[in-house]
C-alpha cells in the first residue's frame, strides 16, 4: 500500500477572475505544480527524467469543481497513482483548503522519449519510484 | 436538431511551453473564450446574461488531448449542447487543426445567480436561445 | 517615413482579475501578441526568422498605464520602430480602446543567434524589412 | 534606513515558453507574488488594505532583463521602497538567481479608494508599516 504525495500551494492574484475565484483551467496548472514536485521527491526532478531521456504528456485530464477557491488561499493537495500501466499512468489529485473539499482532478499521463515523442515503457528505475504512491 | 457553434483561434507564443506545444491547462481557457463567443451569438454576449442577473460556472471539465498543438496554428472549436437541463447543461467541444483532431472537451455549466451565486432555473430566453445548438 | 503596424485583440475574461480589470502583466503578452503579427507582416513569421536562424529577445519593457481595460474590450495597438540598431531594435507599443489612451509601451529588443544565443547582427533582409515601420 | 524586503519563489514549468525559459511578461506577475507577501508582513495582508477601504494600482513598471530564468530555478526579489509620495510609491525589485542578475524592476503605484477607484493619500497607519522598507 502507498502513500499519497502532497503538496501545499498558495492561490495567486492574478490566478483569480472577475468573480473573485480562481479560473478554472488554473486547476490543471496547480496540478502539474503537484507532478513537478512529485518528481523532485520520487526521481531527482524532471531534469533527472530528461537526463534518462524520459518525457511525460497528459493524455486526458478530468476536473470535478466542488467549491470556489479565493485570492490568498492556501491549497493542500494530495496525489496518489490509482493506475501504473506499461507505459502510462493515471493519477488522482484531491484538493482541499482547510480540510474542504475544492476539486477532485483525474489524469492521465503518457511517458514518452524525449527525443522521438514516441511512447516507451516505464523505465523500472522510475516504475519502482513511483509504486510508492500507488 | 440544432447546429453546432464554431469558433476559431490562433494559437499565441507564450501559450506554449518548453515542449514547444500549448501547455494542457490553456485548453480549458480556449473552451472559454468559445463560451464567451456562444454567449455573444445567443444572448448579446456575457454582459447580457450579466444584466439579467445570471451567471455561469464550470462544475467538471473532461479533455482528452489527441495531437499536440503548437504556436500559431489555428485551432477550430467546434460547439454543441449536449443537454440542457434545469439549471445546468452539458457540453461538447471537439477541437481540430486542418481538420486533425486535438482534442475532445467536455464540459458542465451550472446557471448561478450573479449576486448570491445560488443555483438557479436557466432563464426561458435564455434556454431558447441555447436550444438551437442543442 | 514609416508607417505604424496595427493590430487589434480582444480582451479575454481569464486575463481579468478581481478587481475587473486586464491583471498588469498581460500588457506584455499582448505586445508579444502584436509582435508575432509583425513579423508575420515583415518577414514570412517568426517561422520566416526561426528559419534563417534568427531569435528575437526583449532587453528592457517599460509600461505607462492610462486607463484600466476590460473584458471583452477590444484593444488596438498600434508599433512604430522608434530605432533600429545594429543588432537591437527599440519600438513603441500605444494601445487605445475606442481612440481612448490605454497603455504606452516601450520595448528594446536584442537579435540573437537561435543556436547560440548571441547577439548578431540584424540580417540585411530582416532589417530592410522593418524599415518600412521606423 | 530601511530593510529591503526578500520574497523567494521557484519557477513553474507552464511559466517558461518554447525558448525554454520564463516568458517575459511573468516577470511582473512575479513582482505581483512580492507584492502581495510585502502587505502581508506590512499591514496585515492585501485583505487588510481591502478593509480599510484602500487599493493599489500599478501606473508604471520597467524591467530591465539581465539573464535569462529557467524551469525550476529558484528566485530571490529584494524589494525596495525608493519613494513614499503622498498617494504614490516607487518601488524596485531586484531580481537574482544564487547571487547571479537576472532582472531590475522598477514600479509606479498609485493608492486609491477600493470603492470609487479615485486616488487617495495613503493611509498614515500604511505609510508607518511601509517606511521601515523605504
Amino acid at each position: 500500500m502507498g502513500e499519497p504525495f502532497r503538496h501545499r500551494l498558495r492561490v495567486r492574484y492574478h490566478e483569480c477572475d472577475p468573480q473573485g475565484v480562481v479560473f478554472n483551467a488554473h486547476y490543471l496548472a496547480y496540478c502539474d505544480i503537484c507532478l513537478t514536485e512529485l518528481w523532485r521527491d520520487a526521481v531527482e526532478g524532471y531534469a533527472g527524467m530528461a537526463a534518462k531521456g524520459v518525457d511525460v504528456v497528459v493524455a486526458e485530464s478530468r476536473v470535478r469543481f466542488l467549491s470556489p477557491l479565493r485570492f490568498d488561499d492556501e491549497l493542500d493537495m494530495r496525489l496518489t497513482i490509482g493506475n501504473l500501466g506499461t507505459s502510462s499512468m493515471e493519477l488522482e489529485i484531491d484538493m482541499e483548503r482547510d480540510g474542504e473539499p475544492i476539486a477532485e482532478v483525474e489524469l492521465a499521463q503518457v511517458f514518452v522519449s524525449l527525443e522521438s515523442g514516441e511512447k516507451i515503457s516505464i523505465p523500472e528505475e522510475i516504475r519502482k519510484a513511483l509504486e510508492r504512491y500507488a
